[in-house]
């Protein structure tokens, strides 16, 4: 269950259903699994806008690297809970950029986010600069 | 992306994205993910039939856990790809039933799955009888 | 923590220990996990055996695949359990080999799978034979 | 393989290898695996104290929660990995307590991370206080 629902200007929305796989003993979901949810919004971002990650690597040798995160975890999410996960851009660099991304239920606010990132070689792993076309895209936003 | 394909009268279909988390480094998504996409279809055939698994235990006392699973991987999904999983009950018992699943690329068949399942009480782990409501939905499939 | 445990002349033991990470909210360990756990195992008798799987992809130019996996859920592991997995040989081919694994818990068992293996080119993910170092330390066993 | 290393009076190393299930398809450690490794050196780290979370779960009524994570990742580690993970308490409060932990391999720092935790009741996720055998032991340090 993931649909794009709607979408502010600057901001995209993806919504996440929490399964058992993603919850730990403690009855929740487990802290680590808050940053692959978030990648997955990241990716429907990019495919919203028109890319494919698979276009980026294979076509542009490009692929997108966290460098940095931070995480704030206010309020757990539970097994079965429908999340939304909101990735607004906040910073555009030559080679990197920052995603804000929060994830809420019912408009409470589970866990909040920045998400560094950089446009990488995916061979060397050096840094390249982020594809115009993108760029363009975000601009626009 | 996940949306619910048409379905016959005994199958439901359920569609996952494959995100970077579900692969691994030889460029393919890891085995035992499978699994995971293979509940989450299983879940969601459950919600489909009108039975969140929330309910199911905080009302009915019911966990369902997988007690044995038998797994074919034919071909490797890849980063990207559009799984369709298919989900068809085989065999009904008194607190057990079997559910055979299939995870397909554009009628490639990937893996093949034959999960057997069975419902506990949540506390003790015991077998109980699978909720008779759950009986008179798959027996109308 | 995970040491090397006495090993018979065929088989070889492993110990896992059961983080949050693996654990579900059931209060039990996801049952996915236990192949990710069932790898683990394999992945240090080869090395045991002097096989780093880097020098086999590497220089031997070979993967080594799970193309099939049955598993028995007998009863589940909880968090903070210390876990042993036995991995025996029980079958070798040309490019293929069945190995049978236990998982347990103070000889109790809580998971048994057979799971069949290929070795494959890394870049084709066609079949190839078994190296011949490793054919002998098997056969050695 | 994970055993303890030589720690100094106030850090604690522990050693983590890197299996396929902790890669992605890029080739290297998904990023957020890291947060795992860290918890498990966290895990072990209270073990060595003397601290098993099952008896401060059960027996004390406390599960530690992570609250706040601050993530650099420098470099990637890949497949087949030993990491080595320090941590180190560096402020201790009435509920909650800050770790720094670092990744490295052979010297070379991969990852980065301060982890904010609290002690909370594991039935209301209420903050507690930090058990008092656990701040004496932490002073040792």
């Amino acid at each position: 269950m993931a649909t794009v629902k709607q979408s502010s200007n600057r901001s995209f929305s993806w919504q996440v259903r929490v399964y058992y796989e993603d919850t730990d003993a403690g009855g929740v979901v487990y802290h680590s699994q808050y940053l692959n949810f978030m990648e997955r919004a990241r990716t429907e971002w990019l495919r919203q806008l028109g890319f494919e990650q698979t276009y980026l690597r294979d076509e542009q040798n490009v692929v997108i690297v966290v460098y940095s995160a931070q995480l704030d975890f206010k309020k757990p999410a539970k097994f079965n809970d429908l999340l939304t996960i909101t990735s607004e851009v906040v910073k555009i660099g030559r080679s990197s950029f920052e995603v804000a991304q929060t994830i809420t239920i019912e408009s409470t606010i589970l866990v909040q986010g920045l998400v560094k990132l950089a446009c990488v070689n995916p061979h060397t792993f050096r840094p390249v600069a982020i594809p115009s076309e993108i760029i363009t895209k975000m601009e626009q936003l």
